[in-house]
């Protein structure tokens, strides 16, 4: 029985154990964002560690940051003729708020047909936990690993990572490695798996608008007094136009044109309005005339208001000019924007388009590069042969219109690509209210992994 | 001694009383919009019939509507020679939120420097008190009264009025006098008493725009997908331009031109850009550049945003296309817009210009025409004669920007002018945190309308 068979027999004898190992790391509520869950995600990061260690990994630790803490172990004998992989993952979730909309509670993991719901389910801690289950599976049932192996796992990647972007230039040989693995997107369907080979970066902001120091009566003082809320709507609607396309002075001016080849490589993945509709119910289907819906799903920047609240919300109605109303907004960026120049760019222009009579204050929330993997390298060549192994199918190469902030800083930093090997499906709602994971991916991802470290170890 | 002289004498021996029974009234809060308060909105009603009983009007009651009650009350045995006053007044009040934004909890009444501060105290039990007391004033000193007064006192007003919109027409006689008379309005300054002869009706209506049915990725779905928070600002941003000007197409059709002898008489009152800046904390004042601050203040048809709440609104950020956003707007209007008529074309308007891919649902809160009053009649004659005599100033006639939807039902279907003759002082912060009312203009106020009586009753 060769190792490869004596790790797959290990995970596959193992199946139910693993699952109920996640269920309860799906339990602790570590939202990242909300400074009140704080100590639920301290709590996670104990968890990974003693999952970590369980799995038969050295050197693991805890490593405190200014927010949430990384966790970090190795398994590094396999010689230094073999490559040596980098497996990065998140513990950390998205807020599940509204919680009214959850058929059952997010934090309470619930199975229901071949779906495991709880948030974070797909996103992330379901994926981060099959590829330690693989490595595990290797140690336990093999005894050994056919590459040397280093985890990162982080606790801030729903808040744009700022700890991990300081540490990783900051502890460069201790993250060295060939290639990283990260298992944090979606594929095309249950039955047709994916590579991403590009992100797009994202740059976050807040914009604050402040009229009168107080509510006023908008029958005393209307006419005479500028509304913050009208305000901002004028403000946010130049900041891009109806169809979509970014109105900032200098937005385009960085983005790399895309290829006839990467149209091409685009247009293979099987996705058109209807689906597009039906996952999302939107009313139409919408955006620039000139991209395909692929394009704009993957390879264009956007920019979205992600929450506003100013003035009277309760019932009924008030009949005021309220004093300062608050929006959230967020910019996804592809290929060679650079968030920094971009915080630049809409600071500049918010401040010459607002008005001088409200107050404007534009609080950057931190940003991250989109980034490109080559796909030539051995590391994707194996990946590509597992999955085909697995799924049946050869995947299909694409880019990816969400932002995992750490791709960039590897590339950055450790001059290391990354192979994005997701195993999420695209009604996951991730983000959502009742998030979900597809438990046969759960399986068959732990085997792909299995057979990724087979074959890009040789 | 005469019947004033008697008027005015119990008016002074029952000062303490009078205010404490305001400060009990204060108590309640009955806030006409929040349907949890409709309990304390009916106590308040309660209230209100105990004092007019109390006070020596007769055939005092409660009458039920579809919302909240109505209380009326009469005193009808000065002979058919004299004319027949309806003092209006009302009983409900403004939300009091933010909560924590009060000096003083705004149903606890706390006296300070002077002023009573509570939510109400100005606008409008402490002005509806203050005429109740001064008719008791005539009926408990005098043990009459120089003319026959009826009280009409709603719990609907800063909710647009609706049941007492109904009520009027089908309760003609009930409510048939030669004037009404209506204290709801600020004077210029505590020692410049004001008249005003010309109010702003209004429009309210709700906005609420659905994209995606449920919380999107912004990553995942960002370009594809539009965003209903940023639809709706290209939807508020085309309602009104930069300075003010409502760009709804026929929205200026019915709007009077003022005349030469109206921008003189608007002239007269007392404000400037600096004084409208102290008052409200504004960086900056604003608004329609071929207009005056008076004009724009009280002359002109305004829109505002009055409160607005979409997508994520916790701390931090949370990357998503939201699925719906809720705004709440209202409109001012002047002479001879009609509200209806502004409804419609406000329907017709968004209903244009919102792009198809979101859904726009818009819900009509109500509204209400604007009045002015003729001022040669008697009882405005009468109204100049008792302020001058109290304050020791001729009332400047001014025009004021809120709306009294009830004024112009007077008119209307009562044909029936109204002598709006308001204690309040601007800088009351009425709909505001800190609402107050200046104690000496309600001792003022009560020997005004005393004289007010005496003055018209002849």
């Amino acid at each position: 029985m060769s190792n490869l068979d004596k790790a797959l027999a290990y995970a596959a004898a193992n199946q139910e154990a693993n699952l109920n190992e996640l269920i309860d790391l799906l339990r602790i509520p570590s939202v990242s964002t909300q400074p009140e869950r704080a100590k639920d995600v301290q709590a996670a990061a104990h968890q990974v560690v003693h999952i970590l260690t369980q799995a038969g990994l050295e050197n693991v630790r805890l490593i405190p940051t200014p927010l949430h803490p990384l966790v970090y172990g190795d398994w590094l004998h396999a010689g230094p003729d073999k490559p040596t992989l980098l497996i990065y993952g998140h513990y950390d979730v998205q807020p599940a708020e509204p919680f009214d909309a959850w058929e059952s509670p997010p934090f309470e993991p619930t199975i229901r047909d071949n779906y495991l719901y709880a948030r974070g389910s797909s996103d992330d801690k379901g994926q981060t936990h099959l590829n330690i289950k693989a490595v595990e599976a290797y140690l336990k049932g093999a005894g050994t690993l056919p590459l040397n192996v280093k985890f990162i796992i982080e606790g801030e990647e729903e808040i744009g990572g700022p700890s991990l972007e300081q540490f990783i230039p900051a502890n460069q040989s201790l993250l060295q490695a060939d290639v990283a693995l990260v298992s944090d997107t979606a594929m095309v369907s249950s039955s047709q798996p994916s590579l991403v080979y590009g992100l797009r970066g994202l740059y976050a902001f807040f914009l604050d608008v402040t009229g009168p120091d107080h509510d006023l009566h908008s029958g005393a003082y209307g006419g005479a007094v500028n509304n913050p809320i009208n305000a901002l709507a004028h403000i946010i609607s130049q900041l891009k136009d109806g169809e979509g396309k970014v109105l900032i002075p200098g937005f385009y001016d960085r983005v790399r044109p895309l290829s006839d080849e990467e149209r091409g490589l685009l247009a293979q993945y099987p996705r058109d309005d209807a689906r597009v509709q039906k996952e999302t119910g939107a009313p139409q289907i919408w955006g620039e005339a000139k991209f395909t819906l692929n394009e704009r799903m993957g390879a264009r920047p956007t920019l979205d208001v992600n929450g506003i609240i100013g003035g009277y919300t309760e019932v009924g109605t008030k009949n005021i000019i309220p004093s300062t109303v608050h929006a959230k907004l967020s910019i996804r960026l592809v290929p060679d924007q650079d968030p920094g120049e971009i915080a630049h760019l809409v600071q500049q222009y918010i401040q010459q388009i607002a008005p001088p009579s409200v107050k404007v204050q534009i609080s950057s929330r931190g940003g991250a590069p989109a980034s490109i993997t080559d796909f030539s390298i051995p590391a994707m060549q194996a990946a590509r042969q597992a999955l085909a192994h697995v799924f049946g199918r050869e995947p299909i190469l694409m880019r990816e219109g969400g932002s995992i902030p750490v791709v960039g800083a590897f590339q950055e930093h450790l001059g290391m690509e990354t192979i994005l090997m997701g195993f999420g499906l695209p009604d996951d709602r991730i983000h959502s209210p009742n998030e979900r994971f597809y438990l046969p991916n759960y399986t068959r991802g732990t085997e792909t992994v299995i057979r990724f470290l087979a074959a890009y170890g040789g």
